[in-house]
């Protein structure tokens, strides 16, 4: 058994963007030698999200910012907004979405379907510089 | 330590369908002879969730697919409709609701409360074959 | 490698209240001698959630409250309130939520953002008793 973890940064330049991360998080599973257990993508912001889904045009620039501003919307009233920042909205959605993805690793990949994607949400209402945190753990020749 | 992992498909019949997986679930964490550690519960599509809630029928079949129509209504229009299925509204869904539940196991145990099951939640707008992969990380007395 | 398990109970005082217990997981990481890995934190619930956002007062006493209220409304009818307590729209934001959050540990720590605490949401209408399950799997000289 052995854990591995790998960080990198990433530049967003505001909401609601998403970024795929998935050929980052495939090669620190890779470089981790683990060749079976799980893997967690973590981002240690509370204005952003990890989710799983597929990187289609229409789907992550269009349909996923629509259905955010429905669910919870910018224009309401947040208390928050008062502390500092105007991105009350954008916690409540990074609450939501959650700021991980955990997955299974088999044969030292993750486990991932075909149309189903890693990606980093930017959710805050400007640019900001954002760490992922790719944490592997499981059995195999770990070179670490 | 050991990992240990087993796979299942489920048929399903289209949205919204939630599928009770938690004896499959505690019979993988059994079969793994992991005593102590933590499982994830992991589906590879980008129209499926897992989540954990209550079994209970008018539950996931009433309150559960209107509750998903109030929030992420499929008469809207979705950018990605116009690449191929109809489904926008089911990824939008699955982001929303995970990919995955990860428990921590005691005494060869998924950790689960009284009133909470392991469900497949089916969100794509026709029947599929859903793949469910149960990854157990710990230590036990591993027979694999 | 080595795994470690600590459990506490909260008493709760009804929806919506975010109770702070970060402190308990990063006691519960530092007691279990864990250097690098993983930690679940875990609610056997299906009518509370862990999540991870910011303490900010006016986010978690106004803000969640009235966006999981826009989001899945108390006062729309539940089939699930016939079979007893009136909690459907809890058992609803509970699912939706999410029951656990797994996060990295390095150095002996969770890798939380500064403006990141982990957070028990009571989404039940009564007080309640609710218990905690802080989950650690990793390598490090584990004193167990």
């Amino acid at each position: 058994m052995a854990t591995y973890r790998q960080s990198f940064s990433i530049e967003t330049r505001g909401e609601v963007q998403a970024i795929d991360v998935t050929d980052r998080v495939a090669l620190a599973v890779k470089t981790s030698g683990i060749r079976d257990g799980i893997v967690c993508v973590f981002t240690p912001h509370s204005t952003a999200a990890i989710v799983a889904n597929e990187r289609e045009r229409g789907l992550i620039e269009r349909d996923l910012p629509a259905a955010l501003e429905r669910m919870v919307p910018r224009g309401v009233s947040y208390a928050h907004n008062q502390a500092g920042d105007p991105n009350g909205h954008g916690h409540i959605r990074a609450a939501l979405l959650g700021p991980s993805v955990t997955i299974p690793v088999a044969d030292g990949r993750p486990m991932l379907g075909t149309w189903q994607q890693v990606l980093l949400l930017e959710l805050d209402v400007r640019k900001r510089t954002r760490e992922v945190v790719v944490q592997v753990v499981g059995d195999g020749a770990a070179n670490v």
